[in-house]
């Protein structure tokens, strides 16, 4: 049996609402809609949050995985 | 079928208004032209916003794919 | 005999408990489900923590290794 | 038909004025002379801008790529 | 004869106590347990430092090579 | 015809004067003795300048090209 | 005649003095042991400095090389 690895966290959360916080303090929420092997993502539905609250609704966005902190399925 | 990737979003936002936050603050909304497998971006028609507001019209650029935060079709 | 290395230690971490330094000061407390070779983890029943004290329940997150600071077993 | 990438509109900035933004804030005014795959970039004529205005004149300068924010042609 | 490299100290270091200054300001005091190429560190009896005093008992730790700035034998 | 790249800028400067910026803000002025592949450049008869001032004179150095901003011949 | 390069001022540099400076403003005077391909060095009789003032005695220990500014032998 092949060991799991984070990576199979993300390819079960595709399709589904995650939460993802930046470098710098910046937290996005939205649909995973896909990523690669740097851990860049593609989200839709994207808006970005501060203190939890609603800031912006973005839409659809590519994220550059060298600035990701955490990805949490929500 | 191949699975999608986040690539594949710059892809069909080719030719578009897209919106990108570098690392510090600066956000630039512009036209893409291009891009490579580091995320530099071509973009021209460029303006830098502060805000929300036009802050600087810069016309063409490249921006280095390491500090980019996001890419956003608008 | 093969020289132990620190990933051994993440190995028989497998399935407990450990606590997560991030850069920046994230502290994050849970359980750790996998790791791969550039340290990326995904942990479970994850919790944010600030001065020792819970913050806010996150569940199930993936944290980029490149911004972890330390991963200690508790 | 080759798809054009970013670096085209480098080399067609050859010979040209171009504007630099660094990481930190200095920003850069001059000839653009040469670039290479790490977007390393020898500039002549070079000027410090500071608010837009002439802060010092450098001359001839090779900027590292990796703290490029980016390159304009102007 | 082969010349000595730093990972020689490390080697020589393995069951002592060190001393370990990561980014930001974090120190660390423990025993080595085990290192790797990337200068990723397993620690076990682990006490963070602040002022030289004793902040915290952490016990076993795994520190990320990427975030340290040096390592002392003590 | 080869076309130029920054690093015969740097080729060129051997044995000359040069300005260096480094992340931070530090500034050093000396005789560039050497450079390799990493942009790690050994000076001699160097110092370090602040506000364009000689504050320290350090002699020999070698500075790691990944902090490095610019170089530039004087 | 094949060129000299920075690593071969720090071969001279062997079982001599040197003054590292670290990034943040960490400052470490030390006899050089040895160093690697990635600038990671080994240094006894190490000192930490603070405004050239001696702030504590290290000893032995290895500074990874991603994090050093320059070194100059003295």
């Amino acid at each position: 049996m092949m060991q799991e690895r984070p990576f199979d966290l993300l390819n079960k959360a595709l399709g589904q609402q995650v939460l993802i916080r930046m470098k710098g303090s910046m937290v996005i929420r939205g649909r995973l809609k896909s990523f690669d092997a740097h851990m860049n993502l593609a989200i839709d539905n994207a808006e970005e949050l501060e203190g939890g609250e609603l800031k912006a609704k973005v839409g659809t966005m590519v994220l550059r995985g060298g600035n990701i902190v955490f990805v949490s399925p929500i």
